[in-house]
């Protein structure tokens, strides 16, 4: 893509309202537009990150076997009732009514949906264990909504959904689920701890929740780098009085960490009041047991930011950022460093290569390096003049010091071959 | 996918319900799921058509240079009332209050949005033209919700919104996303008229929409299926008096068609209220010029449903279908079978080739055929003991009569190089 045509227009100074990291520097790198606290577009640098996030969770979910679809957000109360949460949700869940008096809320999850749509599916012991999976936008009102894509108040979910003829079958497929979620993060860079906490309004089991370590994060956790064991303050200070937790190496730290996915075993909280049942080999009839399990993709997108970044900008894991390659022409575009900057740009995207060329005209060398470093993509080139005369071009890696001279057939080849 | 692992189950009758056929059928064969009026889930094989439509407006809107975003589905209300919508609106706009009082609405459209983040970015006349899309989730009051995917109360649009420094390069960016939007028609099967329209709340200019004939739409078109001519009768009747709207064929009949698609000239309707205005090459200021340009993804697969099918059950395009083949295990599943079969779903997978797999056990020759017409992939391939014994499989097109017996080299052939 050409800069000069783009939707984009970076900021000189981070914004003054913002107190999160992620919330500045995707507001001045323009990928991210605020509407209201909580509440953001995503322009089209962050709408390439966030497809990257979801392509990836989308890979993983495929690959534990479960199947994609989509839910509605606008759910009517009478779907809600049954389990309690039309009431037990009532701090968190918008709600509004239309001129006929019928009361609706906008989905904070979708466990009773889903339930409903399987009394449609699953009848007998042969329809068992499924899987659904899919990454919809949520509504939660929510005071705290100050941390960027931290915290919304409009935010986007993948939550998948398992169901189970009993709680072996749920147990062995919660572990594989597990495993996906560790390939997830660490694919995106991310060290997530896999961490003890409580069923919270969906379980009274143990859950899981999946921990990156940052200042920016809103839970306690006490966790040891060296073995991962990792607990939530919230069940520590539950047991206070009962035994410390420990771990094999003896090195817990309390620290700060932002959930960036959660699984739980739901049992048959969800299908028994519904009567969401299937049938035994004897005929017998049984509620199903289900697992629900999320990840925040609004919040891996800030999560990324708050992890991996330094005083210039941005730096983005190569599997999740906008562009793998910062084209930039500096200096005077002159009719010659047009023409090679043109050549070079087509000669990469041919290659299946993304490349964003900032071809801008009438910026200075320095404001396009700064916009570089600002936007955080992972490799910049750089053709001017001087490059032109020596044949070569500059290259250099977002988080490395050195520029290196290459030849056209070094930079195709590192690039192709990568 | 393996059918018998799919979260997917067909009905043995219509829904008594529904009217429109395309609620019928895709209910039964467990592509949707209804919430409510208006409100739908779509179940993974629905999932799937939904993808591929997606996939066909993204490629024709990025082949315009356009860039994709993502705006937000909750609203303040301080964001509408500029252009005097808040009240306009207020009939379909479903709108909520949190317990601190503010007010929302949730968007039925994005003009407000999009000119309020453009004064972020568009700044000069070198910052013009510029295009951004999403493809987003609306919301609409909508009391005559019973036409199945056609008309929602919750509904996904593509949304694409241009900027420019006068009519004239309006008029140059609309005539090219007139012709992409021809090509995205197209592309899924679908005849879908120019036809001439009045602006609506939009716009006081004439605007065009793109009509599908189908008696299951709600508007009354006056076209010639011959050269093409169409015009909304709202404009005919509006006219009433002045001269009847005429073509070259002289052909023109009213019919009944749907609204897959339109084309809005806004000029500086949304921008003049917001101040959202560039500075010309002399430093003057101006207000932008826009146009706004909308597709209906789930009307598209409504519509397809509506205009494609047979007494059996859907016939998919091939280019929207949920898998490219149906491959059916007929007969007594021996291990024989069970073995030649995965052994090709296997061989077609690798391949590259979309397959859904009727790997049940215990489900009749005579219902899995049903499913496949009712379900309604492009192409059905059966294999049985006879065809083992034959060294060969059946090949059917959905909506052909002949079944074919091919080798695999000629099954393998035929779907690799089609």
């Amino acid at each position: 893509m050409k800069q000069s045509q783009l939707f984009l227009k970076t900021q000189k100074d981070f914004p003054k309202d913002e107190v999160a990291y992620n919330a500045k520097a995707l507001t001045r790198a323009n990928f991210i537009d605020k509407l209201m606290a909580g509440v953001h577009s995503y322009l089209p640098l962050g709408f390439r990150v966030r497809a990257n996030v979801e392509r990836i969770v989308r890979e993983e979910m495929n690959a534990l076997g479960s199947a994609e679809m989509l839910m509605p957000a606008l759910h009517p109360k009478s779907v809600w009732e049954p389990t309690g949460r039309w009431e037990g949700l009532k701090k968190i869940m918008y709600r509004l009514q239309d001129d006929t008096g019928h009361e609706y809320g906008l989905g904070p999850t979708h466990e009773e949906i889903v339930a409903d749509i399987a009394r449609h599916i699953i009848f007998s012991y042969e329809d068992l264990p499924r899987s659904v999976y899919q990454i919809q936008t949520k509504f939660r009102n929510e005071p705290r909504a100050k941390s960027g894509l931290l915290r919304g108040r409009e935010f986007s979910m993948k939550d998948l959904y398992s169901f189970h003829t009993d709680d072996e079958s749920l147990n062995e497929f919660y572990e594989r689920a597990k495993e996906a979620y560790k390939k997830v993060f660490k694919r995106m860079g991310l060290v997530a701890y896999v961490t003890e906490a409580s069923g919270g309004d969906f379980s009274k089991q143990f859950s899981h929740e999946f921990m990156v370590e940052t200042s920016a994060g809103e839970d306690e956790v006490m966790l040891c780098r060296e073995c991962g064991f990792a607990q939530n303050r919230e069940i520590t200070t539950a047991k206070a009085g009962d035994e410390c937790p420990s771990c094999k190496k003896g090195k817990l730290v309390s620290t700060t960490c932002v959930e960036v996915g959660n699984i739980f075993k739901l049992g048959t909280k969800f299908s028994a009041p519904i009567a969401l049942k299937y049938k035994d080999a004897k005929g017998e009839e049984h509620p199903v047991v289900m697992g629900s399990y999320g990840i925040g993709i609004d919040r891996l997108v800030g999560t990324i930011v708050e992890v991996s970044h330094d005083d210039k900008g941005i730096i983005w894991p190569e599997s999740v950022a906008p562009y793998k390659v910062h084209l930039l022409a500096v200096g005077a575009i002159t009719p010659d460093l047009k023409k090679n900057a043109e050549e070079l740009y087509t000669t990469l995207v041919a290659k299946g290569i993304e490349v964003l060329f900032d071809d801008r005209e009438g910026v200075s060398a320095g404001e396009k390096f700064n916009d570089a470093d600002l936007i955080g993509i992972p490799w910049r080139v750089v053709i001017s003049g001087k490059t032109i005369e020596k044949g070569k071009f500059e290259l250099k890696g977002r988080s490395e010091k050195e520029v290196k001279m290459v030849t056209e057939k070094e930079l195709l080849d590192f690039f192709t071959k990568r």
